[in-house]
C-alpha cells in the first residue's frame, strides 16, 4: 500500500498548490471585472503573496525528494507515472526561480498593468515605459535563471509551449510569409467586400444576450461557468467546473463582442472538457498554449467566420437587429466579416494579415529579450515593422504599441502561440471535415456537435499526457503542417474575393 | 535600528497572513454572488486550504518567539505595542487549535452550508440535521480546545466579543426582558399601525437603484466598495479600500431590500473607516462583533427607521413608487415600518420583538454547546420558545429553525452580538443626539454627516486598540447601559402607538 499512500500524498500537495493558484486566479478575475478602483493596491500585494506562497510550496526540497522516489515506483498506473514525470519536470524548472523573484515579478507586473491602463487612457507610451523597462529587465533575468541553449527568448517561449523555440518559430514564419504574401497580393487586385454594416449602432443589452446565446449554442456549460464584462476579453478557470469568460461590447462595432465570445468560448470549452478528477495535476491541465489557442481560433474562425455557421445563425441575428442588418444578405455578411485589409489593431485583424501582427510582435520581443532593442525604441520599431509587413503607418501609441495587454502582464513569448494555434486549428478542422463529409450541412442546421465531440474525443481529455506534437499526430495523423492553413485560407478567400467580382 | 526591523518583519508576516485570509474572503464572496453551481465542490476545498495555510503560518513557533521578543521591546510606539500584544493574545489562542482541525471545520461548514440551502428548498430540517450534528460536534470540540472557566459556550462567544460570557449575557437579557415585556404589553392594548403598503409589487430594478442611492446618501464610498445581490445579505471586505455589501430584493416586500441596505451599509462604513495603513494588523481590524453590529443597527434603526430620516427621503421614494406609496403619508409610512408584532422571521422583526428572537437562539445555542439539547430536538425546542416568548406557533422549518444561515456557517456565539449591538447603538445615538441638538433638523434635510463624522471620530479609527467597553466609555462617558435602549424604545414606540390612537 505504500506506493498508493505516496501517490496520494503527492496528489494532496499538488492540489493544495492548485488551490492557491486558483485562488490567485479568482483575485485576478475579480480585478478585471468587479474590483472597485481603490482596491487595486492591496489586490496587487494579495496576488503577489499567493503566487509566492504557491511557488514556495512547490519548490520545497521535500517535493523534490518525494517526486524522485515516485519516479522509481513501477507499480503506478501509466497516467500516474505521467503526472509524476511532468511534475518533476515542472519542479526542476521552478526550482531555478527563487520565491523572492516570483514575488517581485508579480508585484512589478501589477504595477506595470496599471501603468499600461493609464498610458492607454492618455495615449502615451512614455507613461508605460519605465514600468515596461522593469518588466523586461526581470524577464531577461528570468530567461537567464531558467537557462537556454541557443537564444534567451527560447526560455520564455517554452513557458507557453515546451516545443517552441526561436529556430522552430523562425522556420514556421518563413514558411508562412511567402504564401501569405502571395495570397494577399492576389486579393489586393480584387475589389473589397463591404463591411460597413458592422459599424452601426448595436444596442448593448441585445448584443450581450446574443453573445450568451452564441456561447450556449457552442455548448458552453453555464452551470460550470459564466460570462462577464471586462476591458480586455479573457478566459480563466478555477477548476473544470468553473470556467469564466469575459467579453467587451462596442455599441458601434458588432464584431468586437461576437468574435471575442466565440474566441473565448473556444478556450472555455477546452477548460470545461479537461478531466475534473485530475484537478491540480498535470493531466488536468491544458497541453500547451498553442493547443489552447488552436481551440479559440478554431471556433472563432474556422467555425465562426464560415458560411455554413452564419447560414444558420444569420436570420436570428437579423431578427435582433432588423434595422441594421435587414438589408444585408448572408452572403454579403459572410464576405464582409472576412474582408481582408491591412489594419492597425491585431484583435480586429482578418485571418490573413493577423499573422503579420504576430510576426511583428514576435520580432520585437525577440530583440527586446536578446537586448538588441531598447524598450524606448519600441514605438519607432513598431512603425517600421507595420510599414514593412502591412504597408501602413501608425498614427499613435494606442493604435500601435499600447494596444496589447501582454507585455504589461509580463507575457513575453505568448504571441507566437496565436499563429501556431491558427495553424493547428486549420489542420484539426480540415481533419474533422474529411472525417465528417456532412459537417457543412450540419453547421447550416445549427448543429456544431460534431466539432465539439471530435474535440472532446481527441483534444480535451488528455490534459498534458501528450505533447502538442503527439496530440496533433494522434488526432490528425501528422505533426503540425502549415499547408493546411494555407490551403484553407486560399480556398476561403479566393472564393470570397472571386465571387465578389461576379 | 534592530527594533524597527523586527517590527517590520512582524508586520510583513501579519500582512502575508492577511493576504491569505482576504483571498479566502473573496472566494466566499464569489461563492455567494457569482459562482456557477457546479463550481461549489472545488470552491469548498480551496477555501479550506487557504484557511488551513493562514492558520499554519500564524501558529508557527517562529511567530510566537518573534512576538515574545517584541513584547519586551520598549522602543516601540504605543500603537505598535498594542498591535504586538493583541497579536500575541491571538497567537496564544490560535495555537490551541491544530491546523487539521481548522481545515476539517472549514470543509464541514462548506458541506453544511449546502445542506442548509437544500433543506431550505425542501423546507425540511431533517436534511440539514446530519451536517448540523457534525458542525455542533466540532464546535463543542473547539470550545474544549480553546478552554473556558465557567461555560463551554463562553469560549465560542469570545470569538465574536472577547468580553462576552454566558454570565454577562444572561444578566443583560434578564435586565432587558421585563422592560421589553412591559413595553410590549402596553403596545398590545393599542391599535396597530397599518403596514400593508410595504407588501405590494415593487419593481426589482427600481428597488436596486433606490438601494444604491441610500448607500450613497449614507456616505458609502463606491470607489472603495460595491453592492451585489446574494440570497442572504452580508458585508465583507478585503481591505478598507474594498468593502462589499450584498442585498436581496423581494418584489413583494419593499422592506427586505431597504433595511438590509441600511444594515449592511452601517457595517460597511465601519470597515471603510478602519485605518488602511494598519492592513493585516489588529489596529486595522474591527473592535468586536458587538461594536460591528452596533454600527449596522444604528444605521438600520436609529437612523433608518426614524421619522426625520424619512421626512427627507420619503418624497423621493414616493416618486419612485407613486402608485404604491402615493396614498400613504410619511407619518403613516413611519408608523407602518415600525409596527410591533410578534413574528416568525428574525430579520423581518421590529426593534422590540427582535430581542426575543435573539434570546431564543441564544438559549438554544447554549444548550446545544453544553450538551443539554440534541440537534434533532431543535424544531420542538424552537416551537416551545416561540410560544413562550412571542406567543406564536411555528408552521414549518423554513419559518422556524432553518431561517438563519449562522449555524450552517458554524457561527455559534454570534447571535447575542445583535442584541448587544442594538443596545450600543442606542447609547451611541443618544450621545450624538445630546451633543448635536440639531441632529433631527439635519436628518430632516437629508444630512447624516453629523452621525457619520461622530462615528469616524469615536469608533472607526481605533481598530482593536480599545476593548468594546473602553471604546464605549471613551465615546459616551460610560460603559454599556441597557437603559439607553429601553428609554429610546419606550419614547419611540409610545409616541407611535399613542399618536396612532388619536
Amino acid at each position: 500500500m505504500k506506493e498508493i499512500i505516496d501517490y496520494q500524498a503527492y496528489q494532496t500537495k499538488m492540489q493544495q498548490i492548485a488551490d492557491l493558484k486558483y485562488a490567485s486566479a479568482l483575485l485576478q478575475w475579480d480585478q478585471e471585472t468587479y474590483l472597485p478602483p481603490k482596491g487595486n493596491d492591496f489586490r496587487g500585494r494579495q496576488i503577489a503573496t499567493l503566487t509566492e506562497l504557491s511557488h514556495e510550496l512547490f519548490i520545497d526540497e521535500k517535493t523534490g525528494n518525494q517526486l524522485k522516489e515516485l519516479l522509481q515506483n513501477d507499480k503506478l498506473t501509466d497516467a500516474e507515472k505521467r503526472n509524476i514525470s511532468l511534475s518533476f519536470e515542472d519542479y526542476q524548472k521552478a526550482k531555478k526561480i527563487p520565491a523572492a523573484f516570483v514575488k517581485q515579478l508579480s508585484e512589478t507586473v501589477n504595477k506595470s498593468f496599471h501603468a499600461w491602463i493609464k498610458a492607454r487612457k492618455l495615449n502615451k507610451f512614455s507613461i508605460f515605459l519605465p514600468e515596461l523597462e522593469q518588466v523586461i529587465t526581470l524577464k531577461r533575468k528570468e530567461a537567464d535563471l531558467i537557462g537556454y541553449v541557443t537564444h534567451p527568448y527560447d526560455a520564455l517561449m517554452n513557458e507557453f509551449d515546451k516545443s517552441m523555440t526561436v529556430a522552430s518559430n523562425d522556420a514556421l514564419f518563413e514558411e508562412l510569409k511567402p504564401s501569405l504574401r502571395n495570397l494577399l497580393d492576389q486579393i489586393a487586385e480584387l475589389p473589397d467586400p463591404d463591411n460597413r454594416f458592422l459599424r452601426q449602432h448595436f444596442d448593448k443589452d441585445t448584443q450581450w444576450k446574443y453573445g450568451i446565446r452564441l456561447l450556449k449554442e457552442m455548448h458552453f456549460d453555464f452551470e460550470a461557468g459564466r460570462q462577464d464584462i471586462s476591458e480586455h476579453p479573457f478566459t480563466t478557470n478555477f477548476n473544470s467546473h468553473d470556467v469564466r469568460v469575459t467579453t467587451r461590447i462596442d455599441e458601434n462595432d458588432f464584431g468586437n463582442m461576437t468574435w471575442s465570445c466565440l474566441h473565448e468560448g473556444g478556450h472555455a470549452l477546452y477548460e470545461q472538457g479537461l478531466p475534473a478528477d485530475q484537478y491540480g495535476l498535470p493531466l488536468g491541465e491544458y497541453c500547451s498554449l498553442s493547443i489552447h489557442e488552436s481551440q479559440s481560433r478554431l471556433w472563432e474562425n474556422n467555425v465562426g467566420r464560415s458560411l455554413p455557421f452564419w447560414i444558420y445563425h444569420y436570420p436570428g441575428l437579423q431578427q435582433q437587429f432588423p434595422k441594421q442588418l435587414g438589408g444585408t444578405s448572408v452572403e454579403q455578411f459572410y464576405a464582409g466579416i472576412n474582408k481582408v485589409s491591412p489594419s492597425l489593431i491585431r484583435t480586429e485583424a482578418d485571418e490573413l494579415t493577423y499573422h503579420f501582427h504576430i510576426m511583428i510582435r514576435y520580432e520585437l520581443e525577440k530583440a527586446l529579450i536578446e537586448g538588441s532593442l531598447k524598450a524606448k525604441e519600441i514605438p519607432l520599431a513598431w512603425e517600421d515593422l507595420y510599414q514593412k509587413y502591412l504597408g501602413i503607418s501608425v498614427p499613435d501609441d494606442i493604435h500601435g504599441c499600447l494596444q496589447d495587454v501582454h507585455w504589461s502582464h509580463g507575457s513575453f513569448g505568448y504571441f507566437a502561440t496565436y499563429s501556431t494555434g491558427s495553424i493547428y486549428a486549420a489542420q484539426f478542422f480540415e481533419h474533422i471535415s474529411r472525417q465528417y463529409p456532412f459537417l457543412d450541412q450540419e453547421l447550416k442546421l445549427g448543429n456544431s456537435k460534431t466539432v465539439h465531440q471530435w474535440l472532446q474525443q481527441h483534444i480535451y481529455p488528455f490534459g498534458r499526457y501528450y505533447t502538442a506534437a503527439e496530440l496533433c499526430s494522434r488526432a490528425t495523423g501528422e505533426i503540425l503542417n502549415s499547408r493546411y492553413f494555407i490551403n484553407y485560407a486560399s480556398r476561403k478567400f479566393s472564393d470570397i474575393y472571386q465571387k465578389n467580382i461576379n
